[in-house]
């Protein structure tokens, strides 16, 4: 039976990018300086793995049946961006003045894993375009292979709903510099070009 | 009122390194993939920060009165580690054959912060150097200003109480190129270079 510490190292090792000497630290400096806020994180932790689960509109993470997002009547029901995560969506409403709702797959095509459309839950996305409030979807999920071919199947079902798809641009992040974006970046960016006014 | 994920993502702030990103980002890894995870690091967290305490022999931390080091006949008792963090004795622990006992200071001299001789257990050492079964005191310190200072008094200590103060080596790191090594390191390896056989 090892010890509380070892135990509370090892178990500080499930959290992401965590290995064995941040584990140590994040035990030791939680017992030295932080037992307070070690007890807060505690219950949260534990209040979150209980209470949280999934908003039954657009699958974000909700403490309650329909996230305050989807609840709102200040938002514009036309508009629904279609996410992989939470973490993305999180990322579009700090950085976008977007105001209509998400949809969020959890997750995104990946025949070979076992993930159709189901799993991503494309079923409850096809009924709710089928109800005809949203007019456009706006598609943004990664710009990898399985997120693009996540974007093609969801341009698709659409269509089939009336509804009008579109795609977040890709191109030169801002800030770059040319010589240091990737080679499929550039070819793209270099064949969309647009006039300049 | 914030939400108990928002609740979850600044709890986790407390974490040494961990920014507002990083915090986003366990909070969506426990919620999505390691639920299980997240409620055993919940009840490691509470156990540890109630019942870890300190050693009443090293001042190490230990869950009981006297820690599973201090206690066993195994180890030698004539050399005395002194270290200023549990983690400096877990490092040296790892790294070496030391079977000797260690001794725990919770901190290094710090006049300007109020932290005296007392506050780094020195008192308790004295004692425990009086009691004449320690020959040897390795110093342990960090080699760092505060590190030097409470090791120059550390040596001092020992010699009042007839023990034999020792120093761990400094020098250039193995495995370390020259070039990079800092001017302070270099000066004193090359001052204390010693023959070769």
């Amino acid at each position: 039976m090892s010890s509380l510490l070892e135990q509370l190292i090892e178990a500080f090792r499930i959290l992401p990018g965590v290995g064995q000497k941040t584990a140590q630290r994040m035990a030791y400096h939680v017992l030295e300086r932080e037992r307070e806020g070690g007890r807060r994180l505690a219950t949260a932790l534990a209040d979150a793995v209980e209470r949280v689960g999934h908003c039954a509109r657009c699958r974000d993470f909700s403490e309650t049946e329909v996230c305050a997002t989807c609840a709102s009547a200040a938002r514009d029901a036309h508009q629904l961006c279609v996410v992989e995560s939470p973490a993305d969506r999180l990322a579009i409403e700090q950085a976008t003045g977007f105001r209509g709702l998400y949809y969020v797959l959890q997750g995104r095509l990946s025949p070979l894993d076992g993930i159709g459309p189901r799993e991503i839950g494309l079923d409850r996305l096809a009924e709710r375009l089928g109800e005809g409030e949203v007019q456009e979807l706006i598609i943004a999920t990664n710009p990898t292979v399985e997120g693009e071919a996540t974007a093609q199947y969801l341009a698709q079902l659409a269509r089939q709903h009336g509804t009008r798809p579109s795609r977040l641009a890709h191109g030169v992040p801002l800030g770059g510099e040319l010589e240091y974006v990737d080679r499929g970046t550039l070819s793209h960016a270099f064949g969309s070009r647009s006039e300049m006014m």
